[in-house]
Order: C-alpha cells, then structure tokens, then sequence
C-alpha cells in the first residue's frame, strides 16, 4: 500500500477499497469542485396510490430494494447499544446468502459484535463507520478484508452528498411511522430522540427502507425522515431495548479532579467574556461535560445572562437551561437521557437538528462555526494542541468520531481532559491518531491547569486577570510525566498496515490508524 | 411552429423555448428515466464562519450571485397580490441593465403588471409560471418574446428535480429571518403561512438570495427555508402589503346556487361512504369550497365522525374543524387569512407542507394521492370530464393550475361548478385548454345536480340510493345550454401561435394555449 505524508505530516494511503483519496491538504485548504450526488428521478406511478408502503418483513422489503453482492447499506446508530434492527438485518443477508456488503453505519457499538461473524464470513467485506468497542479492536488486530473509513458526522452527510459513498439501500429503524415512511424519534416505546443521522441516507439512497415496532396512521409528525424519500415500510415487534437507547437518567462526574475541570471551564466561559446575553455554546453527554452545565448556570444566574441557544446531545441538564429561561432554544442532534426525548417531542424550542444543519462542510456554512464555544473531549492531546479521539496510545481503535471534528470549528473549542487516565498520561508528544489539527483547537483544560493556544491572543488577554491557572502546556505535560514515572509507552504498530483511514471534515485523509501487533 | 397530436389529442409544439418537450402519452404513461438535478458542492470556507450573510442590498446581493444575460431568476408567490419583492427586483435588473431574464415564479399576480415594460423592453423573455390576470392577457394577446410555461405547483418542483429548469438565482422573500439565511413565513409583519413554493428553489438554484423585512438572532425557527441552502440575506424595510398577503378574513359565499352545490358535495360525501372516521379531504379558499366546510362539519358532528387530517389552503374554517376537535391535523401549503397563519404558527396539529411532500409526481409516492376527496373548482368542463383551469372560454389565460393537477389524484376528485357564468354555459362540447384529462375527475357538482364519472361505477353504486340529484353530465349541459340561449361562442384563436404550453404533472405537455384575435 502505498502512503504519502499528508499536510499534517501524517501517512495516509492515497487508495482505499479501490477509492482514490486526496490526502489531508491543511485546515480550509481543500475545494471541492463538481456537484453533488444525484439519485435516480422515481415516479409516483411506481408507487401505491394509497401511500402504503409496508410489506411483510424485512426480508421482502430487501429483495424488492434489489439487495445484491457488493452493495454498500447503511444503517444508523441513534438506538446506541439497545440497537435490535442492525443485527437482525445482517441476520437476514447472511441468511440470504449476500455477500461482500460494505456496511455504512453511522456508528457502531459494543452490541454489534455479533456482525464479527459476518465480517469474518465475508458477508461483510468491510466497514465504514464510527467503531465503538469490538468492532473496533477486531479491526485494529487486522481482521477486517477491507479498510475502515472513520468520519465525522458532518463527513458522513458530506461524503454521500459529494457522492463519495454512494448507498444502495438504506435501513432507518424509526420508533414511530406511518405506512407512507414518515417516521420521527421523538415517541413511541424505543424513542431515541432525533433521528438526523439517517437523513442523508433517505435522501440520497438509491432504496430507502423504514422499519418501525409504533405504526401511526398517516400522517406521522413530526416526520424527521420523509415519506416521500422512503420505498418500503416494514412492521417489527421491537426495534430496541429503550434501556440502552437512552438513559433513564445521566448522571454528573462525582470525581473530584473531573469537578475541578467542569469548574473551571465555567469560570474560564465567564472569565473570557464568552458567556454573555445572546451567546452559545455545546457540550457532550460525558460527565465531566455535564458537570459544567450547572456550574455555568450558577454562574449565568448570577450574571443575570441568557444564552440564544445551546447544542446537544441533550440531557436533563440542558433541558433544565430551558425550561428555568436560561437558553432560547436546545439546537438538538442526539438526545442522551428520556428528559431530553421527552423536552424534544413537547418543547416547540427544543429544536430537533441533522448534520447536514449543524456539521455539513460541504454546504453554505453550517451551525458549528457559528457556536461560541464547544466543550469536547479527547482521547490524547499532544504539544502542539493536536487531539486524538478515535485511538487509545495502545494505539487500539475504540472511539468513533462524532460531531468531535465538526464542533472544532465552533468560535472556542475548549477540550475537557483529566492529565492522566489509570496512569497514563494523556498530553503526549505526538498523538497516536490525528483526529483533529491544532490549529483549530483553543484550550486544554485540565485538572492541573488551563493551556491556552498561543495562536490565541485574544484569549490569553482576555484571561489575564483572570484567577485561573492558566499554564504552558508543555509544563503541565512535564508534571504529569513526572507523576507518571514517565511518558507513555508506545502503541506496538504495524506501518505496514492501515486498518482505518481518518477523514478531515472535507473528505480528504487527516490520517492513518495502523494494525496493533498482539504477539 | 411544429405542433403534433399527443395521447389526449391536443396540438402540442415539440420544442419550446429552444428545449426539446414530450408530448403527453396519457394518464400514467410517462416512465422517466435519468437522474435528479445536481447543484454544485459548496464549502463552508467560501461562507462567512459566523454565519453572518447580511449583504448590503438587493442590488449587491445579485452582483454577488453572477447576475447576467439571459439567466433564469425564481420568485414566489406565498405574498400574492401584496408582494413588493418581485417589482423590486426586476426594477434593479432593469437599471442594471440586464437583459433576456427567463422568470420562473411559482405565480404571477395583477401586482406585478409593473413587469411588462420589462417584458416589453428585453429585460425579461419571458415567464415560466402561473399568470393571473394581467400578464395573462398580456400573453394571450402574442406579446410576449418566449412562450410561457405553465405548470401546477408540483409540477414546478418536478421540474427543477428533474433538471428541465435549472434556476441561476432565487429570490425568496421571507416574512422572518436570520442572518445565516434560515427563513419562516408564519411570523413578522409580513406573514404569510407556509414558503413551502420556494422549497425546491433554495434546493437547487446556484444562488439563494433571502430578503426579508423581520431580522431576528439565529435561529430563525421554524427554518422552512434552511440557511444551509442560502447564500446571501438582505434586509428591507417591507417585503409586501400585508393586507394583500391574507385577508383579515374570508368570506363564505352568500350566492344561494354555491350554497345548495357547497350542501350537495358534503351530503354526497357522507351518502358515498367518504365521510368516515379518519378520513381525509383537501379544499381550496373559493366560498364555494369554504361554504362546504360547515355543511360537512354539521354531518361530522351528527354522525360522531372526525377526520384524520384536512389540507389547506387553510382559512378560519379548517382552523375551526381543528380547534373544534374534527381533525387531528391540517397538513397546510399555504395560507389565506390570519386566522390560518396564527394556527400554523401556534398550534403544533396545523403542519407545514411544500410541493415536495404534497405534489411532486417524480418523488417516492406524494400526500394528494391519499386524499380521500379534493373539492376543486374550474372555468370549464367537458361532457367527457375534462376540465379547464387556465382559460375562460373567450381564449384568455388567466388563471394558474395551483396544486389543481395534483389534487387530481385524490381518491375521489369533485369538480364545484355553477353551471354557468355571466349567462355563459361552463359545460362545453370541448374545453378550450385541458388541464385535467376527465379520467381523473370523478364527480362535478352545479347547482342543477351532480354529475358521476361513468368510470366510476363504485361511486355510482354507493349513492344509488341517496336523495342527491345525480344527474347525466350531457343533460345537465342540454339544460343549461336552453337556459343560455344556446352553446357558448367559440374563442377566436390564432391556432398558428402558440403562446403558453400546460404541462402535465410528469412534465410531459399536455395542451397549448393559442394567442387570441383582438382585432
């Protein structure tokens, strides 16, 4: 395979799967040409006049959609690890005797483990998807026949826009539809929220099939998937456990050190001049993240400041910013807890998002560079303000993405990181994977002080009376090590072999991830 | 000119405006082939970050878009005869001197008559888009450079989908925006209802120019039109008359012979079995259509029946069936009175529909076809139930199809016509234009009784006993052609120039409208 070193300095192949690639030009430095994906012109007549869609099982529907060897579906992850439909699904083709499907999942979690088989099978040839767990680590090990492509949300959106991914056929397990397709998250008994990730895959796939366990009679509202982008509807007794969809209740950090960041980031907010009347910001569903959220309300409270809107992965914690008045509106993309399913389906301002609104590169803007700070977490960071999420430094494969590398370009991006996890340290010299440049990211805040990029004077004045331990990077790097007994050990990598490709926010290659050696 | 005969036997040109056209094959008959329209890949480098694309004016704004010869500019019509946008532009056109601009509106209103010095200038060929009143006559009489295009509301999306008009530059007026281009119609001073018209245009034009006069903090929310799709905003200081947008009120008619034809159609939809719970129905906001709706909430009322969902136009009698517990939802195109905007915008039942989900034939199924009745009007009928939107019966054009052709498909489509106007019979031996082939029109109601489509022999049989006046459509035409003194004057046309085409919903052409004599 043949690797060349990309604008960041990294190895990337300039082939994968076949597919020509472009290597990662530096930030903002790629344009695109040419013009989005075109799916086929449909007609009405080949549809039923009475807009019902549904055959009898899932299998039906496949054959219909013309499921054949080779074809790439796609599926998506908003049922997390409660997800029933995407291992019945594979179920079926290996049943059916398809094989070499490219499987384009939106993520996948620790409950599709049960797709090893198939992979190994060669029902599926390969993945191109966040990988969470198994998955992951079956990959890093070298045993997938393909090679991952991991991409953020909004690279997901852009990648089959740009017509990089072109998918056959698309199933969208929908906790509530109609027999027409339109199908929405936000009720039913596996409600999961919104349902954005699986937009681009309705509007673009050749076949688009909704599989649901709540059908409603026309008209589903809200129809967050599209009726008239749907072919077949399918009626399932479950598509999911709700426990592991979203949980009963999120619950806050009780760590001390991991409290003292959340503190920290809020004051820094305060400090800095960004919370102000009309501002915004985002924060994951991590519990240092969610800590943060009621420090910043005491401090808003007080302030006596209300912000225009805040982005989810929505919890009880954001939902609370609504309804006490502190936030005109949730921009929501996923929702994390049953109070942010419940604010979504009833709160005309908690305001149901997709990636092609919020992360799209490939658009006229997009919601993230518009956000004045986003809170995020990483995996590794490394001197230069670079960040990893998708790897461990025993260079394992067990994170996919997310919005991660779309939030980047918010106006602050903060990342939350303890100095060390189980005794290793997490500021490195070079991270293991590049997920996302330095350039784009602001401040480091950790436990043992705050960094902020020097390319961001602006900060680092406004901060200057500030009470915070606002540190060198470097120099907190060296106190971590010296605790440590030391850097980290280096991941045992084979550079012969990529086993994941890491694409930048443009659809060009940020970087490789590389087979771990197990001995 | 060369004109040839097509499948419902009306002489069609089989190249307009230089672009090559099908001749209608029938009902159902035209299988397209091909792919969807693709707009070019944009990168959010090449938009401001903080989403701010205030540009200073209109002028400007076009500068910016490329404005040049011969390209083609979109407009809506969601203002109706209120609109100032739609003059003001072309004004700065003109004084840009541009020339050769195709407009593509979605409708044309006796508003923009200010155009045809424009038309007669060079600054605009000519117009693709419904013509009501002025520049209808304006066409009729050949003086228009190109030949008018005339499409229904879906047909319109249809076209734009399918690549048949490519849009250079969309000018969308919206009554509330943000910076960042998303847009609603359902608030400001100028509200309007749904912009679900200009849906397809900021879909699929090179450049989306949103001007509004009602700047609110991103998000505008709801985002009809989504700022993903935008390129540039302007804020002016009144987009329309909002008196001419909605009437403060609409008005049922108090013409005794609409009464009795608004009784009979909701009898006949209760004695055919119709009005049944979870029912549905479409009407538009004639006072024939609007006299129906309290006729048939009296028989919902007395027989313990409610709707599933309506669809507007809505006006104060749909909000009312929704307020009152008749109907779970109205599923709304677009708005003709305040009471109908203030619902869209308070009551989360009243939904906001475009061409895209209602109408467009080219898509994965649409809504009209579930319909279960559409209550439509029209200027003529045939004794073969061929029906007549676009022209009286002197040859004029001036009227627009609307969504008229789409509402076709409804399961049971019912004509509500007086039997004639001015002393003029609206039954004829043969329509001066056809827009709607009798195949799809099941029922025509006047005030002398009701006329059943032979074809429909289950509609036949399920009134059989109903004290209806059902009626043979040939000798309610003998009746009333007595009653007249005789048929009506034939149109005196130039059969030799055409001046519109009509299309039909799969973009084939249908009929053409021939210049009139005016000696």
């Amino acid at each position: 395979m043949k690797l060349v070193k990309n604008a960041a300095g990294r190895l990337v192949p300039i082939e994968v799967n076949g597919q020509e690639q472009i290597p990662f030009r530096g930030i903002n430095k790629h344009k695109p040409t040419g013009y989005k994906s075109k799916p086929p012109i449909r007609s009405c007549v080949d549809y039923p006049w009475d807009g019902n869609k549904l055959v009898k099982d899932l299998k039906t529907a496949l054959k219909k959609a013309g499921i054949k060897d080779g074809m790439t579906i796609s599926t998506h992850h908003h049922f997390r690890n409660g997800d029933y439909v995407t291992n019945m699904l594979f179920d079926i083709i290996h049943e059916m005797g398809i094989k070499n499907i490219r499987w384009f999942p939106s993520a996948s979690f620790p409950v599709h483990q049960n797709l090893i088989k198939y992979l190994e099978d060669g029902t599926i040839h390969h993945i191109e998807g966040s990988m969470n767990g198994p998955l992951g680590k079956f990959t890093s090990e070298g045993k997938m026949k393909g090679i991952g492509v991991l991409r953020s949300h909004g690279g997901r959106y852009q990648a089959v826009q740009d017509g990089e991914v072109h998918i056959d056929i698309a199933v969208i397990a929908a906790p509530t539809a109609d027999e027409f397709g339109n199908a929405t998250g936000d009720r039913g008994p596996a409600a999961c929220g919104p349902l954005g990730f699986a937009l681009v895959d309705s509007e673009y796939a050749d076949k688009v099939i909704v599989v649901t366990d709540n059908l409603v009679p026309f008209p589903c509202y809200p129809w967050m998937i599209q009726g008239n982008n749907v072919d077949y509807v399918v009626k399932i007794d479950s598509i999911g456990d709700p426990s592991k969809i979203v949980s009963g209740t999120t619950e806050i950090t009780k760590s001390p050190d991991r409290l003292l960041i959340a503190e920290y980031i809020a004051q820094f907010l305060e400090d800095a001049g960004i919370m102000k009347d009309g501002f915004s910001f985002q924060a994951g569903a991590g519990g240092t993240s969610l800590a943060f959220i009621p420090f910043l309300k005491e401090r808003m409270k007080a302030k006596n400041v209300k912000a225009r809107f805040v982005r989810g992965g929505s919890t009880k914690y954001l939902v609370e910013l609504l309804n006490e008045g502190f936030t005109d509106y949730i921009l929501d993309g996923q929702t994390f807890d049953l109070e942010g399913v419940k604010s979504l389906r009833e709160n005309p301002n908690h305001i149901n998002t997709s990636p092609f609104t919020s992360y799209n590169f490939h658009g006229k803007g997009n919601f993230a560079s518009i956000v004045d700070a986003a809170i995020l977490g990483a995996t590794e960071v490394d001197v230069n303000f670079n960040a990893n999420v998708v790897t461990h430094s025993d260079g394992y494969l067990l994170h996919g993405i997310g919005g991660w590398q779309n939030c980047l370009y918010s106006k602050c991006t903060i990342l939350a990181i303890p100095s060390f996890r189980d005794r290793i340290p997490v500021i490195v010299d070079e991270v293991t994977t590049l997920c996302g440049p330095g350039e784009l990211i602001d401040v480091i805040v950790t436990e043992r002080g705050i960094a902020i990029n020097p390319k961001r004077k602006d900060l680092l004045k406004a901060v200057k009376n500030s009470s915070l331990p606002i540190r060198d990077l470097k120099e907190i790097k060296k106190e971590v090590d010296s605790i440590c007994g030391g850097k980290p050990a280096k991941p045992k990598l084979n550079k012969e072999k990529v086993v994941a490709i890491v694409k930048w926010v443009d659809g060009t290659v940020l970087d490789s991830v590389f087979q771990v050696y197990t001995d």
